[in-house]
């Protein structure tokens, strides 16, 4: 039976989502080729450097491509990156007409290769579940359209708003279901922010805990094929040793910090040298320094001082709040540091995008409303 | 077609639930007559003092009661009080077989209605949507049992916890939406508490404002249904006058005073008095005289020190909070006044019961865990 094109995208978009915690820095994309109504091939990205999509769904169809539609997520690219350009390759087949959730916003590709597809006699056509296709891969159109990082908040706290007593304790406020699904989180991103304030007190290993996925999960993508994303700790006062854990784990670990303080590092330690501002390393630079370095997702744990300086500088693009049903009172600290405030429509607003039961919290998704 | 007991008593307590801003001090009920399978009569109680659920639909059914199963969300009761027994009056119908959700905790009926069939030889049975009953007459139930009234505590807060800037400035952080929801919980209470301290600040009418009712809400509630709850105000230095809108308005204001203060009242005004306990008036002698008064549930919108008092207590039964898409920083003010915690489990455990989206915000409704 034939199906509307909203189906097939809708399909392709599922299998893009298999990417999530293997393509990065490549953005996810998935691809259904149909033939009279039928699936004949089907494929998404998953690893950089490993086919795209579309070939994976060409090579399924075999000669079945032939007079077919491919459904794409993501515009095919025109240029020989690490693999040939999927434009060629759907020409080659055959494709008689591609339909494109969206054109991609990287400026190596950026229309060129819809052009590519309808110079070759293709029926192209693109915006079709466009709004997806965006959420999909929100980090890697981000850094392409902006050069920023899309940078992820990630906060626990009492419903009253309390992270921890006056006296520091905060193991555990939010419940095991909450912090095991934040693991799902840090493995989409490709790096893991936090403080050098954080490491000297907990001293955490900020690495994904395959062990706290699903059982669905685990099975769905063994243990070798999701990334430890790269520590990044910011450390102004060049406070993070060989002694702590993010700097010994598999993976990487950068150290922003506004001079070199050399040790002798047991793991993959890198200095990211960057200028003092007011109370710390200058945070635009460092995003912008993690988007040369095509860090697409920033995943934030930190206390009250860098959620807030976050927020102040516009930084944060969400923020991804755990609420335990627990009241500390006004002694216990504080989410975030800002500056007093003086009038209400000064308060940074929010959009609430999603509300979730994890366990016994609620796991709130908000995106700033400028 | 026949239907099971669930399925008469889900209606019955529909019907119950029509009644939910007009019966106080009395319980929700309501009562389904069917015969062969068919709904004969139907009936709720509306007001107190008029007729009770089962004589509505008693009368509704006229002579098709005969030989039918009555189904009841509260056992009948059996005792001489602004009407008749329902009991007796069912039996006098002719109803062979009685179905109730639950006995009624009043010690005047207590299984004495259930009881009374049973003895005129009609088959009974309780316990059917016994949870669902439950939760209609929360606070009518509490108080038959403990003496003391249900008692809510609405808060508004960001998603940082906060209710007001450092200077003060609170007007508003959430939305006429949640606004709106709040007036609907206003008018299921018996009594509406506030502080002098609110009072001072703000200048708050604590009635019910039929305008802010959804248009389908206003449809079924002609205005003059509506009650007015009792608006109850701690003023335990007597700084409440005669100026004040709360004084002013239609329906009771009682004030909770250590010391009696006199005032050219304009409206019907009431004092009680109370020790002093701490930091005001003590707060477990004030609901017992409002549960004596007959007050089955308290609706509570206050400040921090308040809120923290009835937490600290152990007296709030229930915390709605609406928590809007804003964050104001650790400067502004807290939900809850409390004195700081040593550990994390002698903090106040709740369990989130609902969490629904009112317009850009979002309401829970937590129960406390013991």
């Amino acid at each position: 039976m034939m199906q509307s094109d909203e189906f097939y995208m809708a399909r392709a978009l599922e299998l893009a989502a298999l990417g999530r915690f293997t393509t990065a820095p490549n953005p996810n994309v998935g691809c259904v080729i149909v033939r009279d109504g039928e699936i004949v091939g089907e494929g998404y990205h998953q690893r950089a450097g490993e086919p795209h999509a579309e070939v994976h769904a060409l090579r399924m169809a075999g000669d079945k491509a032939r007079g077919g539609t491919a459904y794409v997520t993501l515009e095919p690219c025109s240029h020989h990156g690490r693999t040939p350009p999927c434009a060629q390759a759907l020409v080659n087949a055959g494709i008689s007409r591609v339909v494109a959730a969206m054109q991609d916003p990287n400026p190596q590709v950026a229309g060129r290769g819809l052009y590519k597809l309808r110079e070759a006699g293709i029926e192209v056509s693109h915006g079709v579940l466009m709004q997806e296709a965006e959420a999909l891969n929100k980090g890697f159109f981000k850094l392409m359209r902006t050069g920023f990082p899309y940078i992820q908040l990630k906060m626990a706290a009492s419903v009253d708003g309390k992270t921890a007593l006056a006296n520091g304790k905060s193991q555990w406020i939010t419940s095991k279901a909450a912090r095991q699904d934040v693991q799902q989180f840090r493995a989409q991103a490709g790096a893991i922010l936090s403080t050098s304030a954080t490491v000297l007190a907990d001293d955490p290993g900020l690495t994904v805990r395959y062990d706290d996925f699903p059982a669905a999960l685990q099975a769905a993508y063994p243990q070798e094929t999701v990334r430890q994303p790269v520590r990044i700790i910011t450390d102004s006062r060049q406070r993070v040793t060989a002694q702590h854990r993010v700097t010994q784990l598999p993976g990487d670990c950068w150290l922003a910090r506004t001079q070199s303080q050399p040790d002798e590092w047991q793991g993959s330690v890198e200095e990211i040298i960057l200028p003092e501002n007011g109370t710390g390393v200058d945070l635009v630079l460092l995003m912008m320094q993690l988007g040369k370095r095509g860090i697409n997702t920033v995943w934030t744990e930190c206390g009250s001082h860098l959620a807030g300086a976050l927020l102040k500088a516009g930084l944060a693009d969400e923020i991804v709040l755990y609420l335990a049903p627990k009241i500390l009172g006004s002694g216990a600290q504080d989410l975030f540091t800002l500056p007093p405030l003086t009038h209400l429509r000064d308060a940074p607003e929010f959009r609430i995008d999603d509300v979730t039961q994890v366990g016994p919290d609620i796991r709130l998704r908000l995106t700033p409303v400028y």
